[in-house]
């Protein structure tokens, strides 16, 4: 059985990104590396234009401005109009009112293929009430009783990120227990599992199939970084080169998924 | 005793950054390295609430535009009303009318707690002469008779750094000999060292002490990573480890430091 | 005979960079490696006075928005009437019409030194029909000929980078075959080619003798990069080592050029 990160590589999905500024360079490299191609273009003279060429579109708030989430709504919905799969990232929901407002915003006006966060964002899009400090929350809330709570409200295919990974839609739970504590000291290994997740998403129509794999794919990437180094400068780049290096095989073999329906 | 990183490291404040798009990156890292938790947020919208919940605050106008010093005011006002320290960076002060009018405009509404730049650029913020290219200014000044110069006209704690740092506040002035030349080929090293001393400031209410600690501990990193890379990239990703894994009582051992009052 | 690298080395010219957020760090790192001094700024309040004390200019518009594109022009005209050379990398051209006017305009309001791009994208701006995809597009056109025809129509002095570089200019062309494929994998390699280039001009004011030693330059760096590491995120610093330690006697063994007039 073959892997989806086999099939990225033969498709070469065009990801457009509207993305933070912290993360922009490390989320490019690491399209290339899974296979895919970037593109970054935020100005509302084109992002409409890229949206529809593209295979998939990410839209992460981590450094939005008013213009940007202005540029996010018309992207998302002319990607919506061609088809085009898209990923919200809604960094550091509930840490302030604008970002919780910009976020429902992006949801009630495109059509959300996935949203991707940790715990305490999801919480907070979803009003489920935990707390989320900075951009890193964390919430002591059971994840796949959050999973299924955020997803009654929310009502769009969910991964929730953390110690273990929950993907949940209308069918199924799906955990994945792969990845890496040092993922957390790289800046954007959030960020750019969302725009990985659009790369899959762009190459499966079954949307839980391709958010898992794009997760266990991102986690058995870290845990072979892991073996490499221990420190988180040399970790990062270790981490692009098993994004580049691992295939289809590597995953199956060391992917640790349960589904639940 | 214990040196000020340990606390950090227990603490992990939260260092909210309005800083340049150069150095987003480089710095989230960093202070994920050192034991603190980065937020970069910049619209307007949401500098106030985020800088009262942040631990300090980082203004740095390396890529300054206009709308982006408002939210800077806006940060730093929000932050002494808090309670928050607030460190500026004044990049390329003297390069450019618009940076030097940006960074005394505010030095003028914000209350700042330490303000840290190279030679040049303290030299130009404090208008005492020396000159400034680019954003790696140097000057033939004495560093120390600078500091006093400076410190005179600014009446604000500084962190002056180069081949030596010199710390000054109205008690004291410390020296500090620790890093390595090789931190002036990382674009960034200068930035990430300012938030930093932000991170460093939020665990300890006394300032000199505070920004020495910072500094010794950043230099005895920078050591370390040139023991093991002689190269600009190799030495940045060492760099990052090394801010990782230098501990508290490292830095005791190889720290250089006097003082005067 | 020298090469111009140690030139650039000697003279450490200050280039200033209008260029995209996703690769701004990469150039700033690779400038400092190529012993240049790099400086950011993109306000319209300062971008005169920033272009008229640098060596040189680039312009990349790679997440172009109208201002910034307003103030491309601004530095772009101040750099004329300084005499500072004026590099523009046309990232992405075909992609979007807003890309396509953007660089049209400046090409008009600006006297430009050289544009480098992909075959796809001088094929767009130049309007000799070539498809682009996203920021890497390619073309199944012969370069050469390319060159020729969009030389004929931009009359600009050109560098068309890929698996063969070719750069052109009304006396001659030169075609330079250093480099290595994995170059194709870092964002930013083409971006950060385009202000080693602006360093390469700042120094020499022979037009096609500066962009080809820049080309080898870069190129040989490369090749030495790949011979110690295969995967991208190694490569990548690696790369940045190597734009460090490679000097002018080991481009000149290196390097393979050939020239028609």
């Amino acid at each position: 059985m073959n892997h989806l990160i086999d099939e990225v590589r033969k498709q070469q999905p065009l990801i457009h990104n509207i993305t933070n500024q912290v993360v922009m360079n490390f989320t490019a490299n690491g399209l290339y590396a899974v296979g895919a191609a970037p593109v970054m273009a935020h100005a509302k003279e084109e992002v409409e234009e890229m949206a529809q060429i593209a295979s998939a579109l990410l839209l992460n708030i981590g450094t939005l401005t008013k213009e940007q989430v202005d540029a996010m709504v018309l992207a998302g919905k002319a990607a919506n109009q061609a088809g085009v799969p898209v990923v919200l990232d809604p960094v550091g929901v509930g840490a302030t009112t604008f970002r919780t407002d910009s976020a429902k915003r992006i949801l009630q006006e495109v059509n959300v293929t996935c949203i991707r966060g940790n715990a305490g964002e999801i919480a907070n899009l979803a009003g489920v009430g935990a707390q989320v400090r900075g951009v890193e929350g964390s919430s002591d809330i059971d994840v796949q009783q959050l999973a299924s709570l955020a997803f009654d409200t929310l009502q769009v295919p969910l991964a929730i990120t953390g110690e273990k990974d929950v993907v949940i839609d209308k069918n199924e739970q799906v955990i994945i227990s792969n990845g890496h504590p040092l993922l957390t000291k790289v800046t954007g290994a959030g960020c750019l599992l969302s725009a990985v997740i659009a790369a899959f998403l762009s190459v499966s129509d079954k949307v839980t199939d391709a958010i898992s794999g794009a997760l266990s794919y991102y986690g058995v990437a870290a845990e072979n970084a892991a073996e490499k180094h221990q420190y988180p400068g040399s970790f990062q780049i270790a981490f692009l080169d098993q994004l580049f290096a691992v295939d289809g095989a590597e995953v199956n073999k060391k992917k640790r998924i349960t589904r639940s329906s």
